[in-house]
């Protein structure tokens, strides 16, 4: 990223839809178990590592010309000549007795406090105090610099697969890897994806209106089966939101979900759907908020059009039902199951550029209504957003220190208080749930009954396999 | 305090003045040694009996009617109806050592943070992780609910003399103390008390002005001896601030600071000013920021005035020189002790009005620099402000946890980068250091030179003694 570069219209989008409530940073909760020969001070030496590093690379130096006016539409990054590394690193601790629990309450505060827009907006706490000698590495960035899922690729390079590697660089002052030649990857089903594909849209397509007019009319014509927007029923997710967070995290086994997969003969995401919709729906009963309606979700996945026989993909959003109107777990899997099924055939009929136009105006209404003074006009298109992005499929370690989960903190919108994203790591799946506090009060109670949920689907799905 | 009750002028005037970088609330760190028979779990069985307290009174229940609208013209307290105990009394750690600079650090990150005005605006945290079984409460409250001086009265109510009383109450437990008709108390010398009678002189005074400028007058008569408001010399601590602050601390036995008062024939409070004076010195010289005029210091003075042979007193705000300038420490305490034996001889010589009006004028820049569109047009009237305030003459025990320390934390003030305040604890001096992280870089050094400081002035005065 070049300094004083102008910012590109998302990246600025994310600024300008910035306040002190609907806070535009992303971050990532991971947590490493200690090798044989652990050292007490490990934390404690690597902050004097730290505050000895004088030298360091873009994008960690940059900040914004204007942050006095992030809306400025001159913004731009500049280099930060009076970079000081001990406010962008930091270290922290649990109280005891280092939970799981703890953990969680640490990082909801520390997502709660909005980004210093003076200083380049990013984030990293060493956090000591977990249980078994392990420690947590939890990471902070504003969406205007760089992505939670470029984020964490970023801070990969400081680690290894190799345990005995123990001289890995910290990662901002490792020099930015020069852009590759634009090749043929097969592109992650994120939020982030999605965004920008929704942006280029915005920007050059005038009939993207038209073309999601007509795909609703097809889809009403197709009866109950898929989900349209402005379905949403009305719940307690879709409010206006204060500035306060909760985070929470729940680590599954692959396995134990692909196990469930099998046997409902659906796959590994609707899977996860069912063990969000589980939880979602025990979680509203208990307040005597669960809508009579089934709550509809907004996910990225992967499609292969039509018109790409060559094997490329897209990120498309679909919107399906969690059937959290159905009381038993069975029925409610294979209705999510039919719900995403029909969702995905809609897409795969159609070409890229569909593809595209279609998720840009599903995921419009939750970008506009960040707009400051849109808010309580556009009505949610759906409840909430879950993402099942892809992680590292090899155990990685940073100085001998093995990175045991990784979870994802994402935002929570305007209208949009809840967000569930989950990574995959190695044969794990890392759910992470963040949410308004006070819209979304006692959140933490969804990561236990996400696990109460799977066992749920596990019973009733052995029962008929 | 009743609900609905609409603000006062001086409790609006800290709401008007805050701005993000700005904040105008105060705090205090108080820690607390274990009793013989420690629980390891003191502050998690604490936090239990917290989220179990139903019941909360004024004012800790009282949030403002118009938090979108700070400055609003009908501000009031209104009673929170959702009240969230869990946000506002918390559990934190120290990571490793868990010595005093990393308890500097996680205050100085608590106290950078601003307060959510959607809810009554303030917190209590208890930090565990000191070492030797210590723990410590650090609170934090905005000067427009209650001042700090207030803040740590109505928190002691639930501390004892008695180390063996282990059932005192919370704090915000404890029903409000009926208003005593009004005493003949003796006033402490507090920034809030001097703000209190700022704000009604400006309220009810027209001549004021008047007063001071023939105050001034005089002054400037009497030549050099007495430091009249715009003297104060250009220094990094008098800048536009930034929203993070450094806190650090220093504690002092009375004894040690009573042996160079008496041996230097001045007041335990010239001595203060000599060892902030000292600090002060070398800090900005190895900065090379050391103005060649001296600093001078607004403080806080309890005066007899004249006309009150009934023995009341005044609070009443003077301004001194730090004899910054002086490389010579015994020279340099000698001014000082000039300096500030001149002003409160000006002092005395007025009538409690005059005092009133005289102290009101000194500290109005300070109060007008704040109001937003003000701030770089008003010079500042002194450098920084320092006061000593009385504190608790007997030991205090928290359910058998004996209070070591209690340490001020103050507010730096657009234009004022430093505070420096002190509170007298049974037989010690409690420095707290509070400063913008960026116009003040490195404040943690000024504890450090505080102490060296002080020894400087024993040896030199031993040598004279």
């Amino acid at each position: 990223m070049a300094v004083g570069k102008r910012l590109n219209s998302l990246d600025w989008s994310f600024l300008a839809g910035e306040t002190r409530e609907s806070m535009m940073h992303v971050g990532g909760l991971m947590t490493f178990s200690p090798p044989a020969d652990e050292q007490p001070d490990f934390l404690r030496r690597l902050m004097d590592e730290v505050r000895n590093q004088t030298k360091v690379y873009s994008p960690w130096n940059l900040k914004l010309r204007h942050p006095e006016f992030l809306a400025h539409p001159l913004q731009a990054w500049v280099e930060d000549k009076q970079f000081d590394v001990e406010y962008h690193i930091r270290r922290s601790a649990l109280p005891s007795p280092g939970d799981e629990r703890e953990l969680g309450i640490l990082v909801s505060r520390l997502h709660s406090h909005n980004i210093d827009f003076h200083r380049p907006p990013w984030e990293v706490h060493f956090i000591e105090g977990l249980e078994d000698g392990r420690f947590a590495i939890y990471f902070k960035v504003h969406h205007a610099l760089i992505d939670g899922y470029t984020g964490i690729k970023i801070l990969s390079r400081s680690f290894s697969t190799n345990p005995d590697e123990r001289d890995t660089p910290l990662f901002f002052v490792l020099p930015p890897i020069p852009r590759a030649p634009k090749q043929h990857d097969e592109q992650a089903p994120t939020l982030e994806h999605l965004w920008q594909g929704v942006q280029s849209q915005l920007d050059a397509t005038r009939g993207a209106g038209r073309a999601l007019a007509e795909v609703i009319k097809a889809a009403r014509q197709d009866k109950r089966e898929l989900v349209v927007p402005m379905q949403a029923p009305k719940s307690p997710l879709n409010q206006k939101i204060s500035r306060n967070r909760r985070f929470a995290t729940q680590q599954f086994a692959t396995e134990r979900l692909k196990a469930v997969a099998k046997a409902a003969h659906g796959t590994l995401n609707d899977v996860v759907l069912a063990i969000c919709a589980g939880a979602l729906r025990r979680f509203l009963q208990e307040q005597a908020n669960l809508p009579q309606e089934p709550l509809t979700v907004m996910l990225p996945v992967n499609i292969r059009p039509k018109d790409d026989p060559g094997g490329g993909n897209a990120v498309g959003a679909i919107l399906a039902s969690l059937a959290t109107d159905i009381a038993d777990p069975l029925t409610r899997i294979q209705m999510i199951i039919h719900s995403t099924t029909k969702a995905k055939e809609q897409l795969q009929g159609m070409s890229k550029s569909a593809i595209m136009q279609f998720s840009s105006m599903l995921m419009a209404p939750m970008l506009l209504s960040q707009i400051p003074g849109a808010a309580g006009r556009v009505r949610p298109a759906f409840n909430l957003a879950i993402s099942n992005v892809p992680g590292p499929d090899k155990a990685l370690y940073f100085r001998g220190y093995r990175l045991d989960s990784y979870y994802p903190v994402s935002i929570p919108f305007l209208g949009y208080g809840l967000n569930i994203t989950v990574v995959t790591y190695v044969d794990t799946l890392n759910f992470g749930f963040i949410g308004c506090r006070d819209t979304v009060p006692h959140l933490q109670r969804l990561a236990v009954y996400s696990r109460d949920a799977l066992e749920e689907l596990e019973r009733v799905c052995a029962i008929t396999a």
